[in-house]
């Protein structure tokens, strides 16, 4: 004897996601039992909404709900700064940060021998023609910033080096690489810092 | 500069669930989007198919796909055995023993006065209407056995000691009242044990 049908169904479903066990999917469930049907139709509707509108932005891989996301229609931002992410939530807590007024451009992933995850699966070839188109349309003498805003894991050093390589064999001058700086997080005590970090921090370290 | 409008909707909604946080929320709402359509449609169709289909045993108040659930249906069980539980979730963790062969009636709550609910709130009307009429069919000589097997919090003692009283109103001796032994769990340490726990297993001993 288990639930009901629908309802072994419903908990089925709800398991499906990461980090969902057996007891939240059960809890999430009676918690969608328990509302009313328009409620419960309204939930159904937005998340076929969100899987129908919601695309790529053509341009940098943001989503968005038309062909190019409002970051980069924005004339306000700043064209000539790309900021490479892995995903889209790194880009929304960049945005939070309200500190970047630059582009964006998102790789969605990042090289992982061991998940399977090849340069090639990522969005570097939109990013070279991108750039390339950007490039022709530049000045001689202006720079164009690739910020590189990925975490240093293994993979994620392996997805710098390999841009870093790429953008050379693109050979133009007026690109520049950079990478966001790592070290003690704001506020957080020396001794809770891995050592890996802590050994970053002193040797990034600045005059006082 | 948040997510896109039906990004943000989606996440918002399963933010609605207990226990999900932003990041669980953000997290499912990224998952549903990697899906195919076809997987969407298919979580959406099985959301409001289970509001549409799911409703409580006109009987028992166990959940089911019909107007009497499995349980009561089963001429197997046995219905002079009746055991009363808080939740769905109750009875089922007690379906998972394979141990009762009986029927059940689920309260749909406990007297809790700090949340507002009273023995009003709970489907008792709809029990003692339902004894009766059992009573009523039933020899002088048998007996009804009503299982306790509710929680010995404070608000399960106000409930378990409402029921007696009720029971006792009812005044028919072939009511006999029982509830679920306490005491320590199999398997656990002794002092891994709360002290109530461990009193009551102390003082409920038996012959070894």
């Amino acid at each position: 004897m288990r639930y009901t049908k629908p309802l072994e169904d419903l908990i089925e479903e709800f398991r499906k996601f990461p980090t969902i066990g057996p007891k939240s999917a059960q809890r999430m469930a009676f918690t969608l039992l328990k509302k009313t049907p328009e409620q419960v139709e309204k939930f159904a509707r937005i998340i076929c909404e969100a899987k129908e509108h919601i695309k790529y932005c053509s341009k940098c891989f943001n989503l968005t709900n038309s062909v190019i996301c409002e970051i980069c229609q924005d004339p306000r931002r700043d064209s000539k700064q790309v900021c490479i992410v892995e995903s889209v939530k790194d880009l929304i807590a960049l945005e939070r940060t309200h500190e970047y007024r630059g582009i964006y451009h998102v790789l969605g992933g990042i090289i992982s021998p061991l998940e399977g995850i090849s340069a090639d699966d990522l969005n570097l070839t939109q990013l070279t023609t991108r750039l390339q188109i950007q490039l022709d349309e530049m000045n001689p003498e202006d720079e164009l910033e690739l910020v590189l805003a990925i975490s240093l894991s293994t993979e994620g050093e392996a997805t710098m080096l390999y841009i870093k390589r790429l953008m050379s064999q693109f050979g133009d001058s007026r690109i520049k690489l950079t990478r966001l700086a790592h070290g003690l997080p704001v506020g957080a005590d020396l001794d809770y810092a891995d050592e890996t970090t802590l050994a970053r921090a002193f040797e990034a370290r600045v005059v006082a």
